[in-house]
Parts: C-alpha cells; structure tokens; sequence
C-alpha cells in the first residue's frame, strides 16, 4: 500500500513533491506511475530507480526526469494561481475518479473542493449544436443541478457551454485538456472565472503552460467520464469527439445517455447510434436521475493495488523472447504473456523497462505496440 | 377441426354462406364465431343453436340472426365490387393474421391477393406529420419495398398516405376501417385505386356499407399489425393512436420499431417513449429488415382449435354462481373461473351465453364484464 491509495491520509509536501517529478518524468503516465510505486513501494525509490530501468529497456538516450527544483516551481506557481495538485483519497479529488486504472496520480485542482466530492453527471456534445440542442442541454442541466448534481462538461462551445451555463448556479466542473493557465477556448476565460466564483471547479491533469493540442483531448475525454456516475450525449455526428467520450465511458463501466432525433439530422446520428447500442434514451432528468439513483449508494471498487507484481530482474533471454513477440501491429499483454512462455511478473516488467525507454506504446483494451 | 382452420381446404358455397350469416348476427365476433364452430363443429349448426344459447343468456330480445337472404345479397354485392370474403387459410388471406385469436372469419379482399401472401411491414404515424416525419415514411417504405417486403397501413392523412404512396410500385395494402364502399377519407378513393391497380390489394372486416366511425379504428388497427411481421411507428404525440397500434401489436407477439425525434418535438414524445419501453429505434430500413429476417422463416403459430372447450348444458345453479360473480367492473377469466367452484368448460359455456344475449362484453386481456 501507497500513500497515493484512495482513503488514506494526505501526502506530506515532500511526497508530493515525489509524485510530481514521477509524472512529470518522459514515459511516466498514469498507468506506469501506479506499477512503479506499487513494486518500489514510494515514488521516491521509483526515481532512484527510473535510468536504470530505461536503459535495461534500450533506451537511445536517458529520459528526462523532473528535478526537484522544476517540481518546487510548479507547486509554487500553482499555488500562486489557486491550483492545488491532489491525489486520489485526498478531499477534493473526485471520488469516482480514483476508481481508474489510469487516474492522474496527481490532479490539479482550481475552485471550490466540495463540488468534486458530489455526484457529478457529465453532459457533452456538438460544439455546432443547433439552437433545440442547446435549449435541452440547458434545461437538462438545470434540472439536474435542481435535483443536487453538479455538471462536468469541457468548457467547449456549443454544448459544453450551454451546459455549464445553465449550472452556474446549483455546481459545475469544468474538465480542461490544457494547463489552468491556458483556457481552451480563450473566449471561455470569463465563464471558467464565473462558475469557479459560484461554487464550482476546474481541473487538469497538465502541467502549467501546456497549451492543449488535439491529441489531448480524447485524453481529457477520459476524466470528463472519470467524475462522473454517467455522461449524457446531446447532438453528436458519426465519428464525432462525443462518442469518444461515450466508448470510454462504458469502458469505465459509467452509464451512458444519449438524446434521440430525427434519422434526417445528421447531428442526432451519433446519438440515436448510441442508442442502438444500448445507451440508455434521453429526454428528461428524469431518465438520468432513475438510472443512476441505484448506482450512487454503491460502494467506490478501489484499485487493487497489487494486482500487477513485477519481477525484480528479468534475464536477457526473457527480454529477447518478449521482444521478439513485439512489433508495430498492437497485441494483447494477455497473449503476449501467454506466448512468452515466462511469468506475467517478467513480461510486465520487461514492457515497463520498454515503456521508461519510450520504446513502447499502451493502447487501450489491453494492448500493446513497440513504436 | 372445422373448415376455416387455416391450411384447410377452400369453403364451399354453401359454407361461405353460412359462416357470413354467423359472423354477421348480432352480438357475434371472432372469438364468440370461433367458439361457436369449435364448439357445435360448424356455422350452420352453431346458426340453429343461436337462440336458445342467446336465451338461456337471459336475453331481453332476441338478437336478430343473419338471414340467408341478406348473406346471398351481400355476397352478390362484393362480386359486383371485386371484393373476395375470404376464410383463414384461403389464398388471400394473410397467413400472419390467421395466427390471431380475434382473426375475422371472414375478411373482405379487394385487389391482388399475392400482396397479402408477402412478407408485410407496416408502417403508421401521425396525420398531422411534420415534413420531416412524412420524408422519411417515404424513404423507409420505398427502401423495404425494394427489400421485398409489403407495406400495410392505414389509409389515413399524413404517415399512412405517404406510406403507401411510396410503395404503390413495390405492393401496399390498405388497411380499412369501414366498409369496402365507404373509403375514410374520401379523398383517398383516387390513391386507393391507384395502389390495386399496380398490385396492391384492400381488405376490411366490416360489412359492405358500413361508415367508420370513431371506435371502429381500434379495432381495425388490430388488423394493420396482425397481417404484418412488424411495426413502425414514425412521429407519434403523447396518447396517439398509433400508440394503440403499437400496444397491440406487441400483445399480438409482433416486432415495434420506432423513430426517434428530439425531446423538443410533441411528435416524437410518443415513438421516444415507445423506444423507452422496449420498441427498436429506428434510422433506416436496415434496423427493420435485420429484426424481422430471423422470424420470417418461423412456422406461423396456428391457433389451436380445442383449446376452450364449451359445456353441453350448464345447469341453472352455475348460471346463478357466475352471473353473482360478474358486474360492471371487468374481471379477468382465470379468476372467474377459479372463483366460480365449477369447470372452465361451464364458465366458457355460460359467458358466450352471456354474450350471445348480448349482457357481457369482452375486454382486452382476458377481461369480461356484465354491460
């Protein structure tokens, strides 16, 4: 057990300190930063560790690892904003979110900490909304906040917007793919500064200064689900960025909403799919509130934290035969194990040796790739 | 076994005669015809039992029984017509509605009886349909038309009329609530004989002469699912009559398709919460020929001609029992029947009685109550 495990008691500053310069080290992400701590016992001997590791995973050049001094500096500058870095189990971190495999080990937190600690039900959709999407993304939103959610959504237009807009008052969060000092889309500075003085939140897992780039978004996608008990889908197009948030949302096994339309507006394409596909139909708070009223008494289902041992030293044969199964096309860890004929401690070890190299990609459902 | 089980030969004359007579006397309907001929083994003997059942019912008057003149003249009037008055299991009827308990004895067919011996799809909704909902019943009735499937609805303004007219090429029956001379609405007669002409077909239960009125089209509707696979309901409000269509359709065992519309639209309330109870959203003919192709090739599930049994002769105490046991408020049979201390077969006998005399009536559900 961790310091870093949801319910125990908060991280001392030089711990935090730890945790920060772990994640803010190239190839470090969530995932990886969780096997570390859990084989080393604290972030602090995983650093002491990290070259070694990469270079027993071929690394061309030793990766960077934050200093303690840039670590200092961003707390700092965080501080000087109102951003406080939490981890999971420390108030203001959203509960449902440290139920993830892949929850930020440290999350930048801006506003007022009791929104967080609520339900939380996401709404997103088109940022080209048409004005009835927009309407209903409003009276969804306060009729939720009336019935005591508070509303996460991504501070995009359109949707997003219309759905913070309308909770201003009852709580909302809002989920930033950028760093705190670098608001996606600026226009949006004012309404961030609105909701977080009402009562509400923002909040990043970015570095200060990271100005968001496409790729980060379907990442943030992940946190906007992570809050919340479901996601409700209002106005998506086929392949659009919603439905992203949707896929992820059931694999994070939240409940997913989606509001119908006419098979003749292409906006409601995604969303009737969704229904389809078992999302539930939307077209009251009603529908939400019943489907998730049996879910919030339930217990969080924590991580396990040992669930994934690793070796303390794999031989030269067993990274040669597991680099061997390795190529570009991504194969599942389960039957790269399987075929590597070893333990699944060597293999994961092995794979985390790769991935602090940069030589390997995760993807997700399991599934792995050399770069 | 009698001669209007389906899959039996053809009626004679004489037979047709009979059954017309049957079906027409008072207070007689398909499930009243059914047990009659089950019971006494055909229409002619079941027409010479009529008023002593009738009167042993109690009733004030007796029923007026269908004269042989009056059927010969009716008969004679349909040939003039085109009109065929055709028995379960003759080329014409539809095979899917001879499954039905309440299947009319004998349906009144005008057009191309090869239409109604198809795999059909019906499609109903609103009269008063948006442009977008008449659209789009245009689109999904020509592209299960060039699926190969029929299209059944209700002749009435707006959905129905766009049904049909998109698929008078492909083949489209009208389902009527009146008599085969009395076409609701009038103006309809023009698209009527248009979708005969290019080999379409009409079929009505009810005698010729007869003007529809308002409680005639419930029971119509009973017809428009009965003679297809399945259902779908484009743009419904609240309470609507197509919702009538699509809860008997789903007691008839028939597949409900819905298409869905924004939460802002009255005429999407119904198909929404349609598909909130189970029905199949909708978008395209493909989610309808993908529902339906597993259950076209099943055996049709034919009625079972024993399964109700009458009484020979139920003596005064079980009339005096059962009679106790009925009022104004409907009952279900199986209570009744346990209630009553006595056999199901006596029960049965003593309620066609009833209904013979015209006291009782029938609900949906297995309910009957005293008038």
């Amino acid at each position: 057990m961790d310091s870093t495990t949801p319910g125990t008691a908060n991280l001392t500053d030089a711990q935090r300190i730890d945790c920060l310069r772990l994640i803010r080290s190239d190839n470090v992400g969530p995932r990886t930063f969780r096997s570390l701590v859990n084989h080393f016992g604290s972030a602090r001997k995983a650093l002491e560790r990290l070259p070694e590791l990469a270079r027993r995973g071929g690394a061309a050049r030793p990766g960077r690892i934050c200093s303690e001094e840039d670590a200092r500096a961003e707390l700092a500058a965080c501080g000087r904003l109102g951003v406080h870095l939490l981890a999971p189990g420390e108030d203001g971190y959203p509960p449902r979110l440290s139920e993830l495999d892949d929850a930020p080990p440290l999350l930048g937190v801006r506003g007022v900490r009791d929104a967080l600690m609520r339900p939380i039900i996401a709404i997103v959709g088109s940022r080209n909304a048409s004005g009835a999407g927009l309407k209903f993304a409003g009276t969804l939103a306060r009729d939720l906040g009336e019935a005591g959610f508070v509303i996460a959504s991504g501070l995009a237009r359109g949707i997003d917007a219309a759905a913070h807009r309308a909770s201003v008052e009852s709580g909302t969060v809002a989920v930033l793919a950028g760093g705190h000092d670098r608001i996606y889309p600026s226009e949006h500075q004012e309404l961030l500064e609105a909701l977080i003085a009402a009562g509400g939140a923002a909040i990043s897992e970015m570095p200060l200064g990271h100005v968001p780039r496409a790729h980060d978004f379907p990442r943030r996608n992940r946190l906007i689900s992570g809050v919340a008990l479901g996601v409700v889908v209002i106005e998506a197009a086929h392949r659009s960025g919603s439905l992203i948030t949707a896929r992820i949302a059931a694999e994070q096994g939240r409940e997913v909403f989606a509001v119908p339309g006419s098979p003749l507006d292409p906006r409601a394409a995604g969303t009737n799919d969704l229904i389809k596909q078992g999302a539930t139909l939307t077209t009251e708070a009603a529908d939400v509130i019943n489907a998730v009223e049996p879910i919030m008494g339930r217990p969080l289902s924590l991580r396990e934290p040992d669930d994934e041992p690793l070796a303390s030293e794999p031989n030269s044969g067993d990274r040669a035969r597991i680099l061997d199964l390795l190529g570009p096309t991504p194969v599942l860890l389960d039957d790269l194990i399987r075929m590597a004929g070893t333990s699944p401690a060597i293999v994961r070890t092995v794979l985390l040796e790769l991935e602090l190299a940069g030589r390997l990609e995760r993807h997700g459902g399991g599934l792995v790739s050399m770069i």
